[in-house]
């Protein structure tokens, strides 16, 4: 069986493990005080055009979100997010349980806009009773979204000027951030991210780390005192440079972008093959994640020697199925499920 | 002018603010510890038909909610209700300062139905991955609702079975109870508010007290330390007997509803006056709160006399308009919106 | 029996009655916007000496402390206090409920000094791992103190100065303010509070109000958004101008005052029947709380008659037995109280 | 220069990276939910004795410490821990952040005893007011402790007994079980571990993992949904196989007693050589942590070839330095530093 299920199914790119091999004897100062760590965040500020941007390693996704939401808001405050967002629905209630209500936004193909941003923050602002609801002060979005789809730079600029113009931080989940860099449709660099957002993060766990997210953090409010919440949550790493190593190899000569690039090309091919056959997509991703709308017989046939994601049913009854491809997706194993989905 | 716009324009009933008087000269034990809360709960506890059920005073409203949720879930849970609930609207997001999403469900007219709540909690026990999202634990409804509607007897043993079945706690918001119990629509008891849920409240500060509300808890499990959730979250009064008082007056005689039903008369009377004129009810409430659906000249003509609230417009462009009748009405001023409206 | 055992045995000052059964029949805006509570923060302005001062009212002294220390706290810092604080041992952890560490002070009757504090916020600072600890953030103190002490004008400036050059807040709790104000050896004016505190409140519970507490808040950075934070935590009354009423009361002929300083001067009186008969102060109070190491036959007698408050043992073995005096005190009582103690 | 500062300070034994290559390829399913998590639960099992017990794998010890500390208290209940104690003092307030207060004791070497316990516990069931403080519900040991001491089994099962007696749980944080477990003077196994407390862990991060703890649970009140504290929390690792092939790797030969009982053997020697220079320890630690008080031309000495951490002085003002071995330490290195020694 070959697993096209997400992206997070294998260990690491090799090029991470001899590193980790390479730098085993050598003995390092603790919790992200080293140089390989050092090293890492100048590699990745060579991307941002923002030289006072801080960049943090924390270890996960979720982790990455709640504390960076945690650290932005007041009691009394909310984050506004598409109702699909990760942080609404796959992480048990992270962002209330750190006391945030998250206002939840309808969605197109996983995308909000920045009319709807607009809407909330003026709903609020000419609201005479403040005080008895809470302050929407952040924009939470990821890119790409959960459905593969991603935000042009126009949309972006849209959005982080809606953001200025009600005092909303405005915050990227790039959990799968390679992926939509490495779309042929993306016209959004690192350093428009660094100069439209307030705080976004790089993702290694999905990207070809064995764990890992680097967090950018361009606003200079929110920049003091994030390592007392890194502490705090149980995101900092005692061996930090482990999380160092990791995203120096993958940013020092660009292996990071080659391999979701790689992975974005193998996921088109995959795409039209199934276009090919009749099949349509579910949603249309310019990335690594593609969603098609097939039959229960097409369903089990490919089952026979493909995992992959159930996502529920269409209106009409076929089923959502979801394919990723990745840094640890092989040629062969795409070559298997074209010739499968050739097959159908 | 005259004062429709709510339930809590005024001090308390006369015969609160004479029992305070005559007491005033009299020391208490603090806390809630005194003859005066003691004496309050028997009156309460007349009503219930549930010997073992506790009875806790607290100030408010807001206050009540949050403090009960935050009792009865577990960091990991969730609490099921309206879009509209006034938990998810009004309370500048204190369920979630105390680390719990609420999980917003459409309502027909301020309610939802058993069917609605099985369907979140079937989801919830089918999903493959629980911990990735919160358990809802328990439903929050309000009776009467923020729109002044009423749950049947029916609907609420409908409810309370699903929760039942679900193992998920059933908690009503009373702060208007008395306009429900005051409503000649209404068919359920307090006796069956405690035996078909596992916490409610019967609202005192909208019901003719200075302030105070009386919680009710029936369910065994939910009955020890509540008092430490109480002073832990500034609810508990020093003076407690000043909540025995009030109580203690509404319930002896009845007087508490009483006056609730003499409001909820004058209600329909307006409500008729309103029809009579063709202007038609935008919901339909058998409570003291009549929501109207008016064009800018009525409102204009209306506003001349009397204080009322704003509630938005309808889809046609109608201004919506609530009218409140209280514990605090007089015949007087019911007379003359009567006849005002009678000469629009 | 008469109860000397605290100062919130009894109802309100007869005024405040009054005053509440004479607006019985008004209307009133919810939530504190009303003209009593506007007219009632000018009253209490009229004595800080600092016109862009917030006054907010509160219900109790828990719900203050906790509600203001949450508002001036993010999640990583934490609050000083003597280990006798409210806070520390009488609030079941309301603090530490909203998140933050208290650091506990060796104290000598109740009292800390600028030196600790000095000591603490230093060590914070010269620490080469600030992100492993929390960050002292703010001093809670109270006057007068657990222990019916009182820190003098000096004391405060020292303090303040200790705040401000280490950027900390300064909150002092004054739920028994009145009778710090009316020592006859108190040199701190509300004035002083005002601009030597960031926050601080004026104690309306146990100083002859049914209920209520006015908060003060002088610090600009702390003023947005303060009535979020009232909302959130269930503190906003729906009735405010019932505590608009009440300060009103006190405050506009100076009755706060009075009424405290009798108290106070009852409270000397009873120490000195104690003193003449040999029984030694446990700590001397120059307020309305006295201390007493008594034997067990004292102790018994006095029973006889009063309820005081049980306080534990000497290191010798003696019983630590308090008396409080009040605004509710009466002469009668007191004479009746200085009779038995000649006769001990 | 050779490091001695911490255990923490190298990457993994090579037998992980090594396993950590050869599965490098292989795809796994995600969240722990993988057979290599299995087997490692296996492996840890065959050493409790306790078939029931649950076995989780988190990544670090203040995560760890935190999200046990949550699942097991409500809001009202506090954890009495040693003044010296990891989550008291350094872990920027985790606990307190999640809501709860840390009753901190005075402690003999780190140490706390089943009689201090007892008190606080009996403190609490006899006061009148427990509703005004909180709830001591958990008892937080460390195995070794902040110093490298341990507590015998006898003094364990005193402290277990004293916890179900007064309805406590008892959690034993093993950030550096290993070392405990390595000690000649040890007389603790896994089996009593897990058989004496309601949750305790074991330590890879400065045991030989790259980074990872495993959390036993054995009440079963404390199991159900604690895989949603650790998703809630940030804490499940995306490729939880990571964690199962470092604790595969480490428990299915001994390996991680071996490694410990060695780098105990070698502090031990270094000790001795200390002392036979007539440099005292400042406490007398069994386990792989030595602390000894020296002169500032020992320090001056030892810092020329050695890092090692600092502790601040000693009340007769000698410096307070620490030397700790670990399972990265190699017999060269040891040689060294028992050479200088023996040169001061």
């Amino acid at each position: 069986m070959i697993r096209f299920n997400n992206d997070y199914n294998h260990g690491a790119l090799p090029q991470i493990l001899e590193a980790l091999s390479s730098t085993n004897d050598t003995a390092f100062g603790g919790y992200g005080t080293d140089d390989l760590s050092e090293s890492a965040r100048k590699e990745i500020k060579k991307y941002l055009d923002f030289p006072e941007a801080q960049v943090h390693f924390l270890i996960g996704g979720t982790q990455v979100n709640y504390v960076a939401i945690a650290s932005m808001l007041r009691p009394f405050q909310s984050v506004i997010c598409a109702e699909s967002g990760h942080i609404n629905v796959h992480e048990t209630g992270a962002v209330e349980n750190t006391g945030h209500k998250i206002i939840g936004l309808p969605h197109v193909d996983g995308k909000i806009s920045a009319a709807q941003i607009e809407k909330i923050a003026a709903d609020f602002e000419e609201s005479p009773v403040q005080e008895h609801i809470t302050q929407p002060k952040m924009v939470y979005i990821s890119q790409p979204t959960e459905y593969g789809t991603i935000y042009s730079k126009e949309e972006l600029i849209e959005i982080s000027s809606t953001c200025a113009a009600h005092d909303l931080y405005l915050f990227v989940d790039g959990a799968r951030l390679g992926y939509a860099l490495g779309s042929a449709e993306n016209d959004v660099t690192l350093s428009d991210l660094a100069n439209l957002t307030d705080m976004f993060y790089i993702g290694g766990t999905k990207c070809g780390a064995l764990f890992g997210e680097a967090l950018v953090i361009t606003n200079k409010e929110l920049q003091p005192n994030f390592r007392s919440y890194i502490k705090q949550n149980g995101a900092m790493l005692a061996k930090g440079w482990l999380l160092g190593i990791q995203f120096e190899t993958m940013f020092k000569d660009g292996l990071y972008f080659k391999t979701a690039e790689q992975a974005c090309k193998w996921a088109l091919e995959i795409r039209d093959a199934f276009h090919k056959k009749g099949i349509k997509s579910y949603i249309e991703s310019p990335t690594n994640q593609q969603f098609f709308a097939v039959t229960d017989e097409v369903k089990s046939k490919l089952a026979e020697n493909f995992i992959f994601e159930d996502e529920g049913k269409t209106p009409e009854g076929l089923n959502i199925i979801r394919f990723c491809t990745s840094w640890s997706t092989k040629q062969e194993e795409v070559d298997e499920l074209l010739k499968k989905v050739g097959d159908l």
